[in-house]
């Protein structure tokens, strides 16, 4: 059974119920230290509860830290991106962490961005140091994936497509919402894994919704042995493993993207997001996302996410 | 008058001549730390010269710290590329800096990449953090960068171009070789930048010959100003600049291209890299690539960079 711990003002709690919880009595302020400090974990958990103090959560991941996220990763988002599943490689990008912001932090849009999206993705939490040439088997995996998180990969649609490589559409401050608990896993809970649904609401209508198992592509394990060839992780640092079908972005039908390819680039994207204009998904001013992720039986609860957005406005000069 | 700094064997030395330098007086064990040391540094450039070790080159930008690229920068490599310089975007993406290793190591190609190339590339080296919302000019600019150093951006074409994302195929260790040299930049050195001409030899032969002035697209200022948006910079990060035409891979004739557009993928890159096989511009095994970095007058001088390819061997398992 997992042990769920959040914070809030700094300091770190496992929480016993909707309000009760018990301190964690640790001088860690990393989520890194807090793994390593497991005798104040384990202390906590067996120690007294009482009432958990109200609003002021933070993203249980702590900046900075890498945070390596895999692209077009669940089959439902590859078919939505017109993409083939045979096809896809095993692809990363890199976000940076100053965009984590907390799980009732509001997500801003820049003035200069059109098309913000939303993405429900689990995080994988290191816990353990991966060098360069590590190999990787099912057996280690639990050892080196200290905790889950739920998180929400937004995207600015309107940069990522014409620049092609997805680092700064995904890395504006408040674009990497985290959190609201850092579900640390005890034996037998990562077998679970696989079970994890994955669910986003707009506003309180559905948009997305999906089981690892029937939908992810490369799974944890091909991931770290892909990434153990040349990025090094470390304790606290972030992967995130994709997001299914049903974001505000969808591929154009077939002969629609086949034209659009004859096209100069400048021409093409003009006429795409022209027509993205007319598409009502996006996150607009105000709307709630609310995104929650758990085994159907509740055995692993990564908990709900519940941001609002904001959009800035241009500043007059 | 800028103040060329080597590392050997951990320590830190002012060039004086090819052959002769002082030792930098200092704990600094990373380049942020030696920029932040400068009363160390203006004592060396003041003090006796002596013979300097041979060999031992290192690195003299360490790792770990930020690498940010920019992707497509040079007209001569945007129309090599297929690309038209009216409609590209300024875009980075971020490579590994476990990739960093020293002027004179090997460049290793793991045993699964096939189609191995070369970037020479100018690298930024931050001197003052740089948080997000920074508003800057081009008075702030010779504040923010520090040092430049000759890099060679190193990448697996073969995983590149399918994956889309450039992170994985730029970050295998060895990928990115830097310096010789940290050209700390003194009063009136910035305005000589874009006077620098990069060249890149293999084997003797000249690949790459062009002039900053005449051939980059986004210019530092642009590059920190469209980060500050969204990646925060410290003391010690590196930024490359993008490389001009003349790499191995180029673009498919124009036909060729659109009709390779509305192939499915796999089939696409099938007979892209199939053509690319014939290609002999690649980093064959033993191949020697220098680098040089210069004004025309030599009054900066990033130094000479001399590195050979390596192949691994598959290991039978």
């Amino acid at each position: 059974m997992s042990i769920n711990i959040i914070r809030i003002a700094e300091r770190w709690y496992v929480e016993k119920s909707a309000r009760t919880g018990t301190l964690i009595d640790t001088t860690a302020r990393t989520t890194a230290e807090l793994i390593a400090d497991r005798a104040a974990i384990d202390l906590a958990v067996a120690g007294e509860e009482a009432d958990l103090p109200t609003g002021g959560l933070q993203a249980p991941v702590t900046a900075p830290c890498r945070v390596v996220a895999q692209m077009t990763n669940f089959v439902s988002h590859i078919k939505d991106s017109g993409l083939d599943p045979e096809t896809v490689p095993l692809t990363f990008f890199r976000k940076t962490s100053h965009s984590i912001s907390g799980p009732t932090d509001d997500i801003v849009k820049p003035s200069h961005v059109r098309f913000l999206d939303y993405e429900v993705e689990v995080g994988l939490v290191i816990g353990k140091d991966l060098p360069v040439g590590t190999t990787l088997t099912q057996e280690d995996i639990a050892d080196h994936v200290a905790a889950l998180v739920v998180t929400n990969d937004v995207s600015a649609r309107d940069l990522q497509l014409p620049k092609t490589q997805f680092f700064e559409a995904k890395s504006y401050p408040t674009f990497t919402p985290v959190g609201p608990r850092l579900v640390v896993l005890e034996p037998g809970d990562w077998e679970r894994f696989e079970d994890l649904r994955l669910q986003l609401w707009v506003n309180g209508e559905v948009r997305q919704d999906a089981v690892v198992a029937d939908d992810m592509l490369y799974k944890p394990l091909e991931a770290l042995q892909g990434l153990a060839r040349f990025q090094p992780l470390s304790t606290g640092d972030l992967v995130l493993t994709g997001t299914p079908g049903g974001t505000a972005l969808k591929a154009p039908p077939k002969p629609v993207e086949i034209i659009g390819a004859l096209l100069p680039p400048a021409v093409k994207w003009k006429a795409f997001f022209k027509a993205q204009a007319r598409n009502t998904s996006y996150l607009a001013d105000g709307d709630l996302v609310e995104i929650h992720v758990a085994t159907p039986d509740g055995k692993l609860d990564l908990g709900r996410q519940r941001t609002t957005v904001r959009h800035e406005r241009a500043t007059a000069r």
